[in-house]
């Protein structure tokens, strides 16, 4: 990552912090030492509200814009800032987000006296600088790539399970990382979702649009060993992290021919998401959610959407270095568009018997509307 | 899991709870659910040292031996415990070692004027019972079969990411589930690593053992597209869950012929293995750390070994639901070993120009040694 690159996000903290009345800002997790630094390392970065930047670590490696200073724990912290002539922090922003509570409660008695606030890094991520964009279009396109693969792999797989291990491959053989970063503790998947026929109905515990049983109970989610039979459908929605920076994309397939329903729904999430694609920087993430509603509703399509019994209470959220960004879009959520904010539209069907059915896509919100920079087609 | 495991497991974490003088346990995090339950639910388990147990969800599925309650937030949980004729407990062990913190705050809020106390979780977990025995020996049964292809796809491949993915592939096709749970903020890795040459040399921030610098600055870790030459090694550590429990084993390959040099650093590492598996119940984590240290320098290869400058100071660590269980083999660690404890013993070494050596196994711990459970063939 470029030192400008680096000097942009560690203003945009610092500003936060500063319009927050925070003095500084002790980071600690990787997902967060990445954004801020391009690099992960095994310390934290103390970023004050002027923008200084020191990283603390047992082993320093150079990171462009900020001073290394080697630290065996966060402990030394302060004696090493005032050796440096830094003033010490009195209010402090701790990642409450990430932090597991004990490492919190350690890092929160480090500075003597400090009043600890809450965590900004998810807001400030949440609006993509200019890199931050390309890096989500590269891996948008390598995303779209693996997927153009997926037909022919169809044809060689007998259920669900075969298909998403020989899709696995397919993404890692174009570049994809494989992790992918969740955000939340009641999250939890291997490369993504590959649901068939009726495993679409079955409903996972986590905090995913959609269920499936999984083949083990320790993993409740996903392919459950389905066979790929005449008359269903099998949706893929795998993770996109070929840049550090996760696109988000579901395609659905068929499985020989369908009743004219299921091509109904499909085309009904297709032209849900035109419509909110129409959304510009200034709508609320509510409007979007009950726009979609009204939609689904028309259609006379509401009894197939999403898991209505579960109550997947959204139709989009935020995607950018972990999947789960923000903003959510869900009911009562007043939060502005931004130009620059990233978000997945994800309208989603289920017809029983037949299996999953729509499509899922990544958008850069822009003044004059949703830029969808997902490009795989779109139909059954 | 049957009804018997699930309420000797409860009975694990009630007796400890009562032992420490705690009331009741509530408990929100995925794996310490399965771990007590069996299954995976979006809410949270109450406990009490009593040993009475309620299951608190927004969708509840049954689960045997568990009182199961519709509840759509925390916040109701001492309303529905009152209406059952449950008291309220005075002090609450909350997953402090998992939840983040601003979760924990709000947990730590649900109950008037409770104390909270620390998880006792790890340690309850540390000692397995005789059926996660079985599943840690099913996993390792399916680890040795997947790793039997790794000579064919050694053949196939160029660089040690081409190999990555076709081992990736054969460990999903023998059943493994993908994720690989991980303990601490500070472990991200895909499926486990495969280090070739001197990307071995290459130090990952991570607490892994090894490092290398991955194929992207999001992910410094495993391999690193170095091709695979004549005169190398290549080294293969990949995570067994094929049954929520991962079985933890290394192997090393070489690429044609090696340097005796070679082959002396890998077969101390089995050897320190044989030594240390004499290990019983009763002895410290300690004692098995400096006898490996002790081997190492015995044999002057103390400069190759794991990764001195970062500073991997353990020779082995728990492994279970999750890599790096307790009890961790390192320096001033005086947990004693008890039966039924499994850990992975990792003596590796580096040597420059040729690559990573030695082999890493899975063992539990028995009265009269350590019953290794890995048993693909440990040769170069």
């Amino acid at each position: 990552m470029q030192t400008s690159e680096v000097k942009l996000r560690l203003r945009r903290l610092s500003d936060a912090l500063s319009s927050a009345g925070i003095d500084a800002a002790l980071v600690a997790v990787p997902v967060n030492l990445f954004y801020l630094t391009g690099t992960i390392f095994n310390g934290s970065l103390y970023l004050d509200a002027k923008g200084r930047a020191y990283a603390f670590a047992r082993y320093v490696q150079p990171i462009d814009g900020v001073e290394c200073v080697v630290a065996r724990k966060p402990e030394l912290i302060p004696g090493l800032l005032r050796k440096a002539g830094v003033p010490l922090p009195e209010t402090l922003m701790l990642e409450d987000d990430y932090l597991p509570a004990n490492l919190y409660a350690r890092l929160s008695q480090v500075f003597d006296g400090v009043a600890v606030k809450r965590d900004l890094l998810r807001s400030v991520r949440c609006v993509k600088t200019a890199y931050e964009q390309e890096q989500l279009k590269l891996s948008a396109t390598a995303h779209a790539r693996a997927y153009a693969r997926i037909p022919a792999l169809l044809h060689q797989s007998t259920t669900d399970l075969d298909l998403t291990i020989e899709i696995e491959r397919a993404m890692r053989l174009e570049g994809c990382l494989g992790i992918m970063r969740l955000f939340g503790t009641n999250m939890e998947i291997h490369m993504g979702s590959v649901l068939a026929g009726d495993n679409a109905l079955a409903r996972s515990p986590y905090d995913f649009a959609m269920g499936g049983t999984g083949v083990h109970p320790s993993l409740p989610i996903s392919a459950s060993g389905t066979p790929l039979r005449e008359g269903t459908t099998v949706m893929v929605d795998m993770g996109g992290n070929f840049t550090g920076y996760i696109s988000d994309m579901t395609r659905t397939y068929a499985v020989g021919s369908l009743p004219q329903q299921a091509y109904d729904l499909h085309n009904l999430s297709i032209s849900i998401q035109r419509e909110l694609s129409r959304a510009k920087a200034g709508d609320t993430c509510e409007m979007l959610y009950e726009r979609g509603v009204q939609l689904v509703r028309e259609a006379g399509a509401w009894d197939y959407y999403m898991e209505p019994v579960q109550g997947s209470r959204f139709v989009g959220h935020g995607i950018g270095l972990e999947v789960n960004e923000l903003p959510v879009l869900c009911a009562k959520n007043k939060t502005v568009l931004e130009e620059g904010m990233v978000v997945a539209l994800e309208p989603k069907f289920v017809l029983p018997g037949v299996g999953p059915l729509g499509t899922e896509n990544t958008y850069i919100v822009r003044s004059y509307g949703l830029e969808c920079i997902t490009s795989a087609p779109e139909e059954l």
